[in-house]
This record gives C-alpha cells, structure tokens and sequence, in this order.
C-alpha cells in the first residue's frame, strides 16, 4: 500500500503563495491587511506563538499590529481594547491569544469580536455559522484539516470519521465542518466509552486532545487517514506517529503537519475579511 | 426487562404547571409573557402549526401575537417586520414559521431575529451558544428530547448516541446537547453508509430524519433508548414503533411523544425570556 506522508508546510506554500496577488492588489488600492493580536499577560508559550504568528504576516506583507496588556487588565478593559478594534477600519482581523488569565471572562472577550474580524474564529456566533455551513471564518486548525484533506484530494463524503475532543476551537468546528462535508461524525471526549473500539471502525482518524501520543497504533484500521492536530511539549503530538504510521493510508506529523496550515489559514482569513471591507 | 413508555403528554403537563406560578409573578408586575408568530403565506400545515402554537399560549395564560404575511412578502419586507418585533418591549418571543416561501431568504430572516427573543431556537448566533454549553434557548425539539431523558433520569453520559438527520433545528443541536451531556455522538444522515451497523451500536437512538418508520426493529440493540422525534403525514413517527418496541428498553410513541413537550419548551422559553427582560 502507498503511503501519503501528508506535508503540512507544502500545503503552507501553497496557500501563502496564493495570497500573494490577491495582498498586491489590495495594496495597490492602498489597504493593507492587518491582522491586531491581543496579549494579556506573560505566559512564555503565549509570547511565543503571537509572535510567530505576528512575524509570519510580516514575511507575507500582511500588517502584524501587536497589542500586549497586562496580567491585571480587566475583562471590561479588554472589551474596550476589541470595541476599539472592532470599529478600527485599519484592523481588518483580530486575535485574542488563549488562554487569558483566569480572572477574565474569556468567553465574553471573545464574543465581543465582531464576526467580520473573527480570523481565528473564536466567536459563538462564528461557530455557528460554521457549524450550520456558510460560516465565513472557521476556527484556523480545524480550517487547516480539511485544507490538508483537500489538497490531498482526501474526500471525507461517506467516510466515518472520528474526533477525539471536543474543545470549541478544535473538536466541536472541525467535526461540524467533516459533517458538512458528508463525513459521517463520532465526537469522542474524557467520557466516552471503548475509545479504541470507535477508532478502529474510522476512515479518517482526528487526534485534538492534547495529551502526547494519545492515540495508539493498535487503534488505527488498515489504510485509515490519521490526522494529528495535536501539539504538546516538546513539539510532540497526540498520536504516536511512529506506531500508526504502519496502519494509515495517509498521516501528518508533527511537527510539519497540521501547524503550518494553521497559520496560513490566518493568514488567508486576514486576507479575506481585508477584500470584504474594501468591498462593502 | 421493564418496558419504559416515554410519556410526552405527561412531560408536557409537568412543564406547563411549573410555568403557572412564574407567569403569576409576572402579571403581578404587569408583565403577560408574549409570544410573537409570523406565518408568510398560506401553506396550510403552517397554519395549522402556527395555530396550535397560539391556542397552546392562549390555555397557558401567555399571550399570542399572530401576524399572517401574505406569500408575496420580500425578504427586506420581512426583516422589518422581525426588526420591529426585536424592539417592542411588549413581545418577548419570536417565531418565524419555517418554511417561508421559496423567493424569501429564510436564513436571513432566522438570523435577523434577536438572540434574547430566539425562543424557537432558530438563529445560527442561538445555536452556536447551546452547541458551545451556555446557549439560553435551543431549538425546542432538542431541548425537548433533552427534557424527555431527564424527567425518565435516563442519564446521557457515557453513552453512545446515534442521532439519525442533521438539520439545523433538530439533528445538529440535539447532536450538540448530548454531547454537552458527556454523550459519545454520532451524527449520521443520507450520505451515511451502513447506518443500520452504526444503530446496532447506540445505546441512545434519537430519529431525527423525517422519513415515516424509517428506523427498523433489527437495527435497534436490546435496551436501548429510542427516541422518535419525526413527524409525518397521518401522524406518523421516524420509528416503526411496533417493530423496535421489543428491542428497546425505553421508548417514545407518535403522537404523544416527543411533540407535546416540544410545545411545551416554546412556552417555556417564551416564559424564561420575559423574565430576562424584566430583571434587565
């Protein structure tokens, strides 16, 4: 059997590549996109990925405008930085790097992201629209499953599909977008029952859990699509790779996989919510 | 094995009773809980619907605002109409009659509605709240069957649950609040292949499809919980009763299932959003 080692930075390439003209021409009617990214606090890894996320919209001519506020911020504070953001017309996305320290409501933070600058898709109202199947800006790691899946000429129509977790930004979006895709859905979590068992009867294997090496290569039928969205310390994912790599038809490691997409899926809806404001 | 016929008429009932006080309350701070229904055209299940809908707020001391359209109303005609709703501080629910004729935007005119008067459950802002745990009003058949499982204490958690159809009032949300329930979820739908195999598994089956006596005996494993929230022509359920009686250990029939206690969820959040207004 062929194995497809799916490759998540040549799905980037792809995607930012196909931003390049489509940046140019908004240029050349003077917007330039500009993705805002809220930071509250010190947490080190949070530091990390906004400013990886910042640096790769500057390598892509995309604005990165970094707000970073203090562990004592409050919610209502926080709200009015997104209001401003929100009415900014120089703004045309928004990130509120999770997690925010626990005395804020994070929920509502979010929810006061207006959808038109929901680029990382973090809103209920977002989610909603994703989940019932014209939703504009799907929540970028389940975007960048299925963009592996589609560019891999992966169909998921008929196929069986298994989720492990059910987080709002990762489990519950990518298995609304699976099911909108004709894929039939298990949502498996900490209280299902015989995990194993489910997985074993999956076409395409979904790992967003967040505990390394999770899901074991005993697990995986023969030829099934396994799919890592996980990323824990020590750049390891949920699935271990080695032991299912013998199983699967098609796989995406870690790191290199499912990451990579992430961000251009940013990128990429930073980009779109720019077209649609000079278009309203 | 005990044989559990799920009652819906008694369900119903014991809803409607805990209502009685609090819309006292209410009317002693000069507040009548109203419900505002919009019916475009003349389809006449819709009048009828529509109808029962109104006579059911009418017995319960709830008031109903009927307003008929004819079938010529444009989308923006209609918009005005819900827009006008959203800001009467008299009317504390909404409901647009689904379908609305073929030339109307039915997804615009839902979402146009206000969440905190969404008491039918119909907007994707609505649905993206109870499908992310904090949603105030999910659809009512949904949160019907929810009400079903909790009065007979037929706990969810744990359990594998098979949701037959996927639409975005019925199939998708129920999907969402038994997962919220710590439910393993699948949703299946046309495109699903071997059904018949993934029911055989289902420690829950909720039939969701809108096809009469669509879900067989032989699919139904011993004990399981069938759940007949379809509704066709002549009275007749998504289930054949008869069929999968023997193989359940607990089950709805049609009519007098799941259909009395969806009504009864109407008035309750109808109820539930008076409240939220006057404590506003």
């Amino acid at each position: 059997m062929s194995k497809l080692l799916l490759d998540g930075k040549r799905v980037a390439e792809v995607i930012q590549n196909g931003l390049k003209d489509r940046i140019s021409q908004l240029k050349s009617k003077n917007v330039t996109p500009c993705l805002a990214t809220i930071l509250v606090g010190d947490d080190p890894s949070s530091e990390t990925y906004v400013k990886m996320k910042g640096n790769a919209c500057e390598r892509n001519g995309i604005k990165s405008l970094k707000i970073h506020l203090p562990t004592e911020t409050t919610t209502e504070e926080l709200l009015e930085v997104i209001q401003t953001l929100n009415h900014d017309d120089y703004v045309h996305g928004i990130l509120l790097q999770h997690p925010v320290p626990a005395h804020i409501d994070e929920r509502k933070a979010f929810d006061y992201i207006s959808t038109k600058k929901d680029v990382d898709g973090v809103t209920s109202a977002g989610y909603g629209q994703t989940a019932l199947g014209f939703g504009q800006y799907p929540s970028c790691t389940p975007a960048a499953i299925m963009k592996v899946l589609e560019f891999y000429n992966i169909a998921a129509e008929g196929k069986l599909a298994v989720v492990i977790g059910r987080s709002p930004i990762l489990g519950k979006p990518v298995s609304a977008l699976l099911l909108n895709e004709n894929a039939t859905v298990i949502t498996c979590h900490s209280k299902t029952v015989n995990l194993p068992e489910l997985v074993r009867q999956a076409d395409i294997v979904v790992a967003a859990v967040g505990k390394p090496k999770f899901v074991q290569g005993t697990w995986i039928k023969e030829g099934a699509v396994v799919i890592d969205a996980g990323y824990n310390k020590g750049n390891i994912g949920d699935v271990d790779y080695e032991a299912c790599l013998g199983q699967a038809s098609a796989i995406t490691p870690v790191p290199g996989g499912i990451g990579p997409v992430t961000i251009s899926m940013l990128l990429k809806h930073t980009v779109d919510a720019a077209e649609a404001a000079v278009t309203e």
